[in-house]
């Protein structure tokens, strides 16, 4: 069971900041500006590889990947519980925002952003 | 039982990229900048708010947050389906990897970065 | 002269490229993607300080920010070599639009985003 | 003259904050965050095009991409101003550090990471 899997996470990755006295520094803007930072980490995987270099992957290189795409889910979770919000509740919210603003039949095939739809 | 709703929701992202045609354009090296954009976004809602302000977001604010922080998770649940990866393992790994570098008596109350715990 | 300078970092920068026959892999594309990677690298430096001690940096590690900016600065500076757009010119423009967007007296002492003015 | 254009564009974009009273949310972390942001507008423009078609944008395109690069190097300066640190100067002691890290006859057409060299 995955709630069980990520609540288990959740807890772990509280207890962690916790016995290190690190929630001092764990702000939601300090959060955020981690988060960023790992973000930029996965980026540089990815930089200089083509589109189709980037979905073949060596082992070693994706396991890399997994584990940076790893750090800016911790820092996801870790901000959710500082701002004190359900995340995949905000996801299911966030889809059905989509559904709206994207109807298959109008954006198939086409990734204008979607701004570029208001005109 | 969010193991139910995660998967859920990464089924729903995966249909919801194939019924508008879109998985042509979500290779990794995308979704990696996607991702990016995102996480852009977040940080814009952080700039110019103290520590403190970003512990107490008005809730109109805190929701426009947690629609960026979906998001990213959405971004990084596609990722993960398109190296064919599982994120909750990598979180799993990438803990205790932390625990191995960051030991609590060492660290407590100290946030450096771990490259400056080598010297 | 920093024209003088300006313009002989840029030479130097698309001679550094072309003698690594790194043009390749400079596409806008890339370039943005490695801007954004230095990006996070220089963000990891202020991630856990307090906007006090962000401003009072040790002198080795401004020399180290220095240089992380320094990446930015030269990823901005062969981006705008690639897509043959001149960088000072847009950052004048830019400006002229920030003083129409936020006239002083209406934005005095207020850091909230562009959009929020709308309303 | 660009020393002329640049470093009027200095006082220029100083002047701009002071007259705002902005200078208070211009900590180094703040601006850290907020150049990160405008790297996540940029980046938008960017992530669904092919690296071809990065390399050829419509006239209006590139002025807007050239807008997110005028608005990140903008930061850039008052991070400088705000550190007290000659950006320029940096970019010539980094520019130095690459062509000892990068010597042309080892890396020629090859954009490994650096980190990578070192085995």
């Amino acid at each position: 069971m995955s709630e069980d899997r990520l609540e288990r996470l959740s807890q772990c990755l509280l207890a962690f900041a916790r016995e290190r006295d690190w929630e001092q520094f764990h702000s939601p803007k300090n959060l955020v500006m981690a988060l960023a930072g790992e973000c930029g980490e996965l980026i540089e995987h990815f930089q200089w590889l083509s589109e189709e270099q980037s979905a073949s992957l060596t082992s070693e290189k994706k396991r890399d990947v997994a584990h940076e795409m790893a750090d800016i889910l911790i820092y996801l979770i870790r901000l959710s519980q500082r701002l004190d919000l359900d995340l995949l509740e905000a996801v299911e919210e966030k889809i059905a925002i989509n559904e709206r603003r994207y109807p298959a039949a109008k954006v198939r095939g086409d990734a204008r952003r979607a701004s570029e739809y208001e005109d």
